[in-house]
């Protein structure tokens, strides 16, 4: 008997979970009149979370918030994000502008600059335009509302070269109570594990401790957000950052082995694996969505580090985006992946169609392979015949529209 | 004062180490009745070196090569390369064509078996056409000649989607005598460190033992063909052979500090550099060669690291193949390599103008960039500020061409 429900919420956004309002508006920083800056604000205090890149070098906003999460990681009220410009590589006057964000967003909101959190995403080593994004500010707070309208402007407001919003919201009822779980997130390219090119932002009306929240938020990411790649890279801004204001009528999620902390779980799971397969659907140039599913491995890790080496290989996504059922660079992919490997015992299928068994090819039926490519998502299955753990990795193929878009947008 | 001078051999072929014949003939496995077989021939015993791909999966010629050299490290006569069929996943049937290859090519020159190594590059999962096959390399053996041109034919015999042959020799003089190291290679693309696919042969007439013909081989492969990317995908047959007959006038190279086998790892390093070097810029669809020098690194490990993450970039890659003098994607590189970076100690140049200083961007002057970009061959400079240690690694860009390529070619 499962422990709890999850009712995914049709056409949701940032403002599904009770006790938020939010506003998406045009400050200038995008041409073209476009939204570019988003806020998002709670009406009480939030437990804060966050995951943010491992990049060397991270971006002024992710050392701004580190500090705030540090400082503050049950008082969180409001997050600011701008598109158009990452505030990266811009030393001491990218964080005086960063500081100074918060700052509009705070006297704007009548709270605390340190209750405040930056995201930027866009060009680096560019400054923040403060002439635009400073009255922006006061204007999203100023139109700021609770209805989903406000939240889907907000998602709107932080994309690049995505090509549309990714949205998700699900209210999870348990036997302890019900709460709702919603985000949204901006994608396209640089997007790989270890949180690449990605900010995300997620509210809930549960009550749970700050650390509860931050293992939670961790281990979601892991089973999403670190289980996608498009191109390999991962950038200077990525953050993942959750809200969680306690409204819901629940007693607080105290304990990792609750009821609870599992329903919680669940659905913070639901909602980033939403988003990040929303990311790679939506992917720069993606003609194909892949999922990747690696079984018969000795452990989970391994099946993961197989699955990502094919995922990641430029042959297997030309190939893909070509129609072309090459399952020689599947496999050759499985065998660099540095996982152990005994090639005699792995079995590849595209869909039902079983192209290897024993490390050799056995039923490459063209026509059947050509239909299956087809389809816009393309299941691959690998089985290593080592043991019982398995892993699924979601990628998407490389095209010449990948190339267009990363020959002349200047990140 | 240098202990051996280095002659450069223009118009060099695998021909032109004294004591090797060699041919190059169209067998039918190639359309177009494009040459497909190569043979290489020493009229005397050769000690063996090679290094063989990491992949799992091993193609048959590899698993075959590996047994031969381990029976046989010094009676070496002669090398069989096919193009057109990998031999690659193929079972028992697979092993069984690779010896029978070596068979024949040991009838038609009068020597034994195991004395014939063989390798094979093209199509994955595909029996060898030994109908083809067999009759061709009877034909090598019967036109085989020690002329410069027919080392030519066997470099072209052994090319896939390669636009042209890779071929380098070298004269070297040093106080002890004088001695030829002459090599051939394909490539084009899925060119990674750890021996990407590639197949390489190169002749000597040094005299050197088989435990110090390993040796430099492995170290110089590691300087020259392990510090090239094209796409990051590691082939099923990648092979590299020396062979060395040992019948310059010369003692034989029997102690790694002597001056005698530093002239030959000089003069083998300068010709798989020339090789390694020559495959990038025939790289699928490149349209650029980029040098990186990562400098100013804590060791040399940690150069080639920050070096290959940013030869690797996907985003570095395509801004490149767009003219874009995008440094904000080179830090981004080197910020998650993995290596311990000092964001504020990063200084990046393309050419003479120095795009990044203290990590943040220096003299970012569009028109000077633009023009280096329009160059050939692109040097980029990333200094890390730790210390003195540097690298040196190649890549290409990746344009239309490339996925092109690789959305239509069954490897």
């Amino acid at each position: 008997m499962p422990n709890a429900t999850l009712h995914p919420i049709a056409d949701g956004s940032i403002t599904s979970s009770p006790g938020f309002d939010a506003a998406g508006v045009a400050a200038g920083i995008k041409a073209n009149d476009a939204l570019d800056v988003a806020l998002v604000h709670a009406s009480r205090p939030c437990v804060a979370a966050a995951v943010f890149t491992t990049n060397a070098f991270k971006a002024a906003p992710v050392l701004y918030d580190q500090r705030i999460l540090a400082e503050n990681p049950a008082g969180l009220r409001a997050a600011v994000i701008n598109a158009g410009c990452a505030n990266a590589c811009t030393g001491d006057e990218g964080m005086r502008n960063a500081q100074a964000t918060a700052e509009a967003a705070a006297r704007a909101l009548g709270i605390a600059a340190c209750d405040v959190m930056v995201m930027s995403t866009g060009v680096i080593g560019a400054q923040l335009p403060m002439d635009k994004l400073i009255p922006g500010v006061a204007a999203a707070a100023a139109t700021r509302s609770s209805v989903i309208a406000s939240g889907h402007d907000a998602a709107r407001a932080i994309m690049t070269t995505d090509t549309r919003p990714k949205e998700s919201a699900v209210r999870v009822t348990f036997p302890g109570g019900a709460f709702t779980v919603a985000g949204m997130a901006k994608g396209a390219g640089m997007i790989h594990p270890n949180m690449a090119t990605l900010l995300c932002l997620l509210t809930t009306d549960a009550a749970i401790t700050p650390e509860l929240a931050q293992r939670a938020l961790r281990d979601a990411v892991d089973a999403s957000f670190n289980m996608i790649t498009v191109d390999g890279d991962t950038s200077t801004n990525d953050t993942a950052l959750l809200m969680a204001n306690g409204s819901a009528d629940m007693a607080p999620i105290a304990a990792v082995d609750s009821p609870a902390y599992a329903a919680f779980f669940q659905g913070l799971t639901h909602v980033l694996t939403e988003l990040a397969q929303g990311i790679v659907r939506d992917a720069e140039g993606a003609t194909r969505f892949v999922t990747i599913t690696v079984r018969g491995a000795a452990d989970a890790a391994t099946a993961k580090q197989v699955g990502m080496s094919v995922a990641k290989s430029l042959l297997v996504k030309t190939a893909i985006y070509g129609r072309d059922a090459n399952w020689g660079r599947i496999v050759c992919a499985v065998g660099y992946s540095g996982a152990p490997i005994d090639p005699s015992r792995v079995g590849v299928w595209m869909g039902d169609l079983e192209l290897v068994r024993g490390g050799a090819p056995f039923d490459v039926d063209e026509e059947r392979a050509s239909a299956i490519l087809e389809q816009a998502d393309i299941p691959i299955t690998v089985d290593l015949g080592q043991g019982s753990a398995e892993a699924t990795v979601w990628t998407c193929d490389i095209s010449h529209r990948y190339v267009d878009i990363n020959a002349h947008y200047r990140t």
